[in-house]
């Protein structure tokens, strides 16, 4: 059912570009709406996948990179850290599944992050098990980067964070 | 991934009840977006079910309910023809996965046809393999009928068409 979902997506992106002069408030708004939907998908994935607890960052992201995008998105990113307090997190992916319809950006949409809804998402599910992060779009294909790149970093340090489990 | 996707067109519906203050308008906009999608759908949907012609429009019908809606909602629906010419159809849905999220409609918007984008899917679908139809619903779970029922007629009498056939 992919291809039903990825032009339904297409059109909800349509509709917010009518309804918001700015890219800006077009990606506010995707990020929102993702919130709204990874607080509610994050039971759905707990209950499917059947994952145990997450012991570091590094594993949350490796669930979602690896179990989580696959299962909803019918694909899986490569993931790095990229910095040494091991709080902040690359997920590259190849290949992006919700572009397949979209040929290029319209030149009046430069700004848009078309995926956003994504990010959103993400940080919304893990908001729910109680991991604060923020998530964004550090490289889009839709705008002529090589990969597509989603950066997330979590709030506290990875240091901070055992500390306070010590 | 349906839950991604149900969720979507949930975060769709509510940003289009933002939008306009008039079910009907919600209604005509999803449906306006349904067609959108089905006239780019229905290349996925041959291509990958790899179906011959249907040669009346009960296969076709048949076709809709058993093997798109498999395929892109994971469920099937039961059809009956409902009139002595043969050009209207029930589509009967006991379970509607586009629902899964929704308790029930908001009073509010009682006349809200929430899952209006799937008559527009078929209808655009319909159209690209060159049959003209109505795509309605006729009844609808939350709006507290027993069942889901998608009403399709085609434009032209089955008679008719086999008579210019002939």
């Amino acid at each position: 059912s992919r291809e039903l979902f990825v032009l339904t997506y297409g059109a909800l992106v349509a509709q917010l570009c009518k309804d918001y002069e700015k890219d800006e408030d077009v990606n506010i708004c995707l990020d929102r709406m993702g919130y709204g939907i990874g607080i509610r998908l994050i039971d759905d994935f707990l209950a499917r996948s059947a994952v145990k607890k997450c012991r570091s960052y590094s594993e949350t992201a490796d669930m979602i990179a690896q179990v989580a995008f696959k299962m909803y998105l019918g694909v899986t990113a490569s993931v790095s850290c990229s910095n040494a307090a091991g709080n902040e997190f690359s997920l590259i992916l190849d290949k992006n599944p919700l572009v397949d319809f979209v040929e290029e950006l319209p030149a009046e949409r430069a700004s848009l992050c078309y995926c956003n809804l994504l990010c959103g998402v993400i940080r919304g599910a893990l908001e729910m098990v109680h991991l604060a992060a923020e998530v964004t779009f550090l490289q889009d294909r839709l705008k002529g980067d090589a990969v597509t790149e989603i950066g997330i970093t979590f709030s506290r340090k990875a240091e901070d964070r055992k500390h306070k489990r010590n």
